[in-house]
């Protein structure tokens, strides 16, 4: 390990070695301490080791959440490997597409998922070990068994730098698949560093792990809790119920939601009665009619809103909901967040752009895809496709996804409209340029652009097609260019890129 | 700028943007906002890039804590330069070795420093331009005037990575010079976010600045508070009535002190009644005594004991004092922190050794010192030189220096103790050793190894100074070798070193 390198195992560790008698996780019936937490990942990670695992290799998890599933995210952090959670909730052949795209050499499935793994696993044959979270059985080893192999020494702790991988979550799909997001430890280290410093967390703290392990939200929570020495309750999915119990019986003090399951917890604890009292901070997105509710429900609690992205590691930005109804907060403590035109120029408070993100929690970039990376990072920033302003208080104001962000895959390729427009505004006769995607029967999609020609100046289609060949890679230029005398513009100004596309896809 | 580098420079405009109202500094009467202090920061560092200055030179500051001394921190920050701030305690043939060991391209100097500088000047033939902060006169132009040259517009923000050089601190003698120690942005930062995440500091916190701004604890403060939007009072020196005073109306909530600064200030504090009610978080090193005078006079302040270094970024362990009294705290979030013996063999908890830590505070090294960083950064972990040990609650236990840490300088080479005694033992005769420095007449010091023969076993002076001289560098062998029957040992078992050097000094 290198002098400063620290990983998410070195966080296993220092629990144990501080706070080796406080619970760590509730999960499964079981209370689990920071010290036997420790216990179990070693003897996890020491199984894994004798599969024949080494740092870098992924594993892959089809599971609900459950405490082995914590294990494997501690023995991957011991070991150096990348955990690839799987959203249960895809289809069998966006599975397949996710095992395929990671080439994980081992599989940890849930026995409800057993049929799936098994009837693609002909397609995986960089796949080495197959286990179940239940029996043995067929191609499947019990995973119980993989912990049980021996006393648990001497699993080499990995020698790898603070930015290894740790876990790929597939997100921004394009052309309809997923893209694997490459999340580190110290991208991880940084956004837990951040929660904890906003949010005062400490070993009391108790976290309500009801959001999938595999989504990043529920991931980062988890994690930053145990940052700090406190506890989650592992819960297999959110049963508004079951979830009050917890909350009333561990004393839980933060979790994050999606609608609509903090209305349902309002609901539900409208007939029962049950005491919230402990909870401090919530995380999520609502509406302000729910988040009304549950703060008045709990004072001494507070909704925080946030931006984030899985390609952020967690929240860029933050507030308490209350501080400005509707915005995302301002950026954490070591993000710098802008909002971008589309040629990167920084746009002042007010106005509306592309939200771009530069600092330690920016992901390690998308799996396999090393040119929707080079895109993606260009000029110092992780461009997150999303549209935002700042107010003049520094308060983010997200604005939905950027059309401009839509890849054009033409045969395959990936074209990003900015780039095209970049290179067709530097043809002396266009003012102005807008470029999407159409469909098109030879490679799928082409490539489309509406141009305005300054006033007195002529240039044809074929000429502007020829032009934009000699400034960027020739399968990037316009299979169609359409002049217009001028484009339609939005509140903002600019051009109103989905009016665009609507009116002028078939022209 | 990298896509995941962040930097004390991101802090500065962070601060502006989001906090541009609020005080950032208070100093030399004036009261100066975050969005002033980014301006400032912006004068001074197009001043210094007219002066020539380029990411990675030194920029050397002789003075008492002031406005421009914060400036200058702030542009080099945005430039990449590295500021050594230079102990005006020093005498002035050490003031010039600080200088010439560093070669700063700039020195930048207070009215009473003036002529300590003028006098070595020609020692400094890479020194570019020499700045007063008072009066312009001889060689040295007025600092004022640099700061006013320009709009402040277009210096341009360094495009280095987090882990580049920010301050040169000198440091950790051997041989009577001290070694500049090399703090990084990256591990200030981390140094930051563990402080703001343990104390809750927000930019409701107001630091005292009454430690030198050449001090790491007094640096690290401020730029902690800062990171969390908070405001320093930068005070010239300690002085109890000015600083109760400053206390009061600046309603401070942290401070760092060394005795006897907290004892003097409950001294003046007892005659006159002064409000010290907004106190939260002191840190430092005082007696008990103090402390619970401290503590019974300020019920809602606590005083936190830590173990740190200048090399290590701030403080690495920290806990109130009340927790485990005469400790110093528990391990921060970020950092590894083990006990070991000599051989680098971690000790179990209860047994004292050698204090060694790894994580993103430990520093880039001593600057000019290639040799001593591969041995202090031996096998991954920064060694301390202070001895302690930890008790089965995780606590840190100080125990002073550590004697195995003098260096021998035979004819100005370098040699450790441990390297030569790690060599002696790997002789089958050898049972135990230990390795002194003694004087020399004709290398001005020389390496002395004290034996314990195993039992049976025969092996002469020369005999073992030719075996270690095939295990490591030969003039890293002993020259005077003596054999006993015993070595006195110290409460935990351990060579008493001290002792021996002593009884054997003259063997």
């Amino acid at each position: 390990m290198g002098l400063r390198d620290f990983t998410l195992f070195d966080v296993i560790e220092r629990n144990a070695q501080l706070y080796g008698d406080r619970i760590a996780f509730v999960a499964d019936g079981l209370r689990i301490s920071h010290r036997e937490y420790a216990v179990r990942v070693e003897r996890v990670a020491a199984g894994l080791a004798r599969a024949g695992l080494v740092a870098g290799e992924r594993v892959a998890v089809l599971a609900q959440n459950c405490l082995e599933y914590v294990d494997l995210y501690g023995a991957a952090a011991r070991l150096g490997l990348i955990l690839v959670p799987v959203n249960w909730r895809l289809s069998a052949d966006e599975i397949a597409y996710v095992i395929g795209d990671t080439t994980p050499k081992a599989i940890v499935a849930g026995a409800e998922y057993l049929p799936i793994i098994e009837t693609a696993r002909a397609e995986f044959p960089f796949v080495a070990r197959f286990f179940s979270l239940g029996a043995a059985t067929g191609a499947f080893g019990a995973f119980e068994e993989l912990a049980r192999g021996g006393s648990g020494e001497g699993a080499p702790v990995a020698d790898i730098p603070s930015d290894s991988g740790f876990v790929v979550i597939h997100t921004a799909a394009v052309a309809g698949r997923p893209r694997g997001a490459l999340l580190s430890h110290a991208g991880l280290l940084a956004a837990n560093l951040q929660l904890v410093g906003r949010w005062g967390l400490s070993t009391t703290d108790v976290h309500l792990g009801a959001l999938p392990l595999f989504h990043a939200s529920g991931l980062g929570l988890m994690l930053a809790v145990q940052q700090a020495g406190g506890a989650t309750v592992v819960l297999p999915r959110f049963d508004p119920p079951a979830v009050l119990e917890a909350i009333a019986a561990e004393k839980v003090t933060v979790f994050a939601e999606f609608p609509p399951m903090l209305g349902a917890l309002l609901d539900q604890a409208a007939k029962g009665g049950d005491d919230l009292s402990s909870l401090r901070h919530l995380t999520g997105l609502d509406t302000a009619d729910t988040i009304d509710r549950f703060e008045t429900l709990c004072p001494s609690a507070r909704f925080w809103a946030g931006y984030g992205q899985s390609e952020l590691s967690g929240l860029v930005t933050i507030a308490p909901f209350r501080d400005r109804p509707g915005s995302a907060g301002v950026p954490t403590m070591l993000n710098r967040v802008r909002i971008v035109d589309d040629f990167d120029r920084p746009l002042p408070a007010g106005q509306t752009g592309e939200i771009v993100v530069r600092g330690p929690m920016v992901f390690e970039g998308y799996w396999n895809c090393e040119a929707d990376n080079a895109f993606t990072f260009r000029n110092g920033w992780h461009h997150t496709g999303d549209m935002g302003r700042f107010d003049d208080d520094g308060y983010l104001w997200y604005g939905g996804r950027s059309p401009a962000k839509e890849l054009i895959k033409p045969g395959g390729e990936n074209v990003y409209p900015a780039e095209v427009e970049k290179a067709l505004l530097e043809h002396a006769a266009v003012a102005e340029a807008v470029v999407f995607g159409v469909p098109d029967a030879q490679w799928g999609e082409a490539v489309k652009a509406v141009c305005v020609r300054r006033a007195g100046q002529g240039v044809t289609e074929v000429e502007l097609i020829a032009f934009v060949g000699t400034r960027i890679a020739r399968f990037k230029r316009p299979r169609h260019v359409v002049f217009s005398a001028e484009l339609p513009k939005n509140a903002q100004g600019l051009p109103d890129r989905a009016r665009i596309k609507r009116e002028f896809a078939d022209a």
